[in-house]
């Protein structure tokens, strides 16, 4: 029986072939497979080129694949119908199951089938999972009405403490790396009363895509003792903790399996959003998951009846772990 | 001699048409006349229309006009030579003076010649004028970037909060006057850990403009008593009076003239900036303006050497008010 798992992003892609023996034989990448913004048509497309080039690593084809594992956010955002009805006409009969993009994280951190996990990449939500299921959501509501504490968050508050500081009304040291990361120079002469930076940094920001402002999250850890980039750190990390106790349940201990780009790429948020959750009473074993693809596997497996014990979840982190590291993965 | 006043707004744009007698003989009113978003040529085809509109009802020629005098945002986001060619296109060979909107604002609502002016509409902005020109701005940047205390400033947190509510992580009477502005009916049934009405709400807010959550701004201010809102609207207040402080100068004693959408339609915002302004120490003289209309005016006659005391500005203040009360004037 040949599993196919997808962890479809809102940036990428990522498509895992699961054989008979547990191991992934294959992985395959592509762009965006989320199907808000782009729509349903652009998503999908992306997710066939994915599942292609892992079928194709793994010698497999795609008439032969039984089950098709989905995961993605809000976990059912695609229309079942559409799905069957495009995956026909790629030639394939296999099952489909939706998944939520967070119960994968979580299972792509431990064999364990409930516990917590909490993404903070451009958005940001936290999710109880009990039995491989997302039972309780907190956030995730996108950069207009919540995503507190995400890459888009933060970036959007460095942005607003920057332009602050060029007026003179604010004092960090952000300022020059933040320009830095947005190309524009450092030059303080005033026209019409604001430095010429300021108006380069209104050009250049609302010349973008809002969301672009997620870019400039990074800044914001460059300095401890800068006051103002502590703050938006320290609040970045109270409302993550907030959401992670808003799921929180006492009879689920964990663990909590924490992802996304910039939780993954700065451990000082990780550290301080644990230290805000120890704060709010709440002690969870912590493991942290680059993202849902091992985690998509592991549910497949789960679907067919198998239980993922340690031997098997470790097979399958292993084998993925191989299969990601071959260049032609990497395309 | 003839004059024309225009006052160039993000939303809408007013042209008044100012006589030898220095009385105002007729207004026109069109839309968005700021080049920011949709360009200079729509912008300018706005002003155009309602200087057109004033000079009909004036009855006067638009070769006849002398004096062309501009208020826009920012002051010079217009480049003179565009406007000066395409005045040109139009028979006209006035000669174009570019103003500060929030001067203009400020000369709305006082003949004096210095002080400050707030400006809380969709967005905000304070300055301080001195010799009828801004000297000092903070804010203005926009919705990513500040303007803090504005109505999308406020429209959007309300909206988090109501999300927020719908989730069950804040308690809020916001909830059911905000989506009936939405057009969102109340529906609480669950689906994928969500109330219908939040998956609504999700929906309309990004399928529109992000500056669309203004209209929301109203509904921080319908109850008093509820801490959410009545923390919105604080948080408000203190941004913009913080804004009016970072102009402040001791040597400029006011008077403090406001206006904008959200600052006119709730008194409640401009008691609580003035109360924030006075635990800071400052206390300033108030007057509320509804546009930069008039004071386009008042800068136009003051550009051709006249000084505008208060026989001048009062008959300028009710010929304007006067014309702009006809029903022509309110195309």
């Amino acid at each position: 029986m040949i599993l196919v798992a997808v962890d479809a992003g809102g940036t990428r892609t990522r498509a895992s072939v699961v054989n008979d023996a547990l191991a992934c034989v294959g992985t395959g990448r592509a762009g965006r497979g989320n199907p808000v913004g782009g729509g349903p048509d652009a998503a999908f497309d992306q997710i066939l080129l994915a599942v292609e080039q892992a079928a194709d690593v793994a010698r497999v084809e795609l008439r032969d694949v039984s089950r098709v594992t989905l995961a993605g956010a809000g976990g059912s955002v695609f229309d079942p119908a559409f799905l069957a009805q495009r995956l026909a006409a790629a030639g394939m009969t296999a099952t489909v199951t939706l998944k939520g993009d967070l119960a994968a994280l979580f299972c792509s951190g431990t064999p364990a089938t409930s516990g917590y996990s909490l993404v903070a990449g451009t958005g940001a939500t936290a999710v109880r999972v009990v039995d491989s299921v997302e039972v309780q959501v907190a956030d995730g509501l996108g950069w207009l009405l919540g995503d507190t504490g995400s890459g888009f968050w933060i970036g959007r508050r460095v942005a607003r403490a920057v332009a602050a500081a060029l007026d003179g009304r604010e004092s960090t040291t952000m300022v020059e790396p933040a320009l830095r990361v947005l190309g524009i120079e450092v030059d303080l002469t005033l026209r019409r009363g604001r430095p010429v930076a300021n108006h380069q940094l209104v050009d250049v920001v609302y010349a973008g895509s809002p969301l672009g402002l997620a870019a400039l999250a990074p800044v914001a850890f460059l300095d401890e003792c800068d006051a103002v980039s502590a703050g938006i750190v320290e609040e970045a990390a109270q409302g993550l903790a907030r959401a992670v106790a808003d799921v929180h349940s006492p009879d689920v201990t964990g663990p909590l399996v924490v992802g996304g780009g910039v939780m993954s790429g700065q451990p000082r948020l990780r550290r301080a959003t644990l230290a805000a959750l120890g704060q709010a009473g709440i002690e969870l074993p912590v493991i942290e998951a680059v993202d849902g693809l091992l985690g998509a596997s592991v549910l497949a497996v789960r679907d067919t009846g198998v239980v993922v014990d340690d031997a098997v979840f470790e097979r399958l982190r292993s084998t993925t772990a191989e299969q990601l590291a071959r260049p032609a993965a990497q395309l």
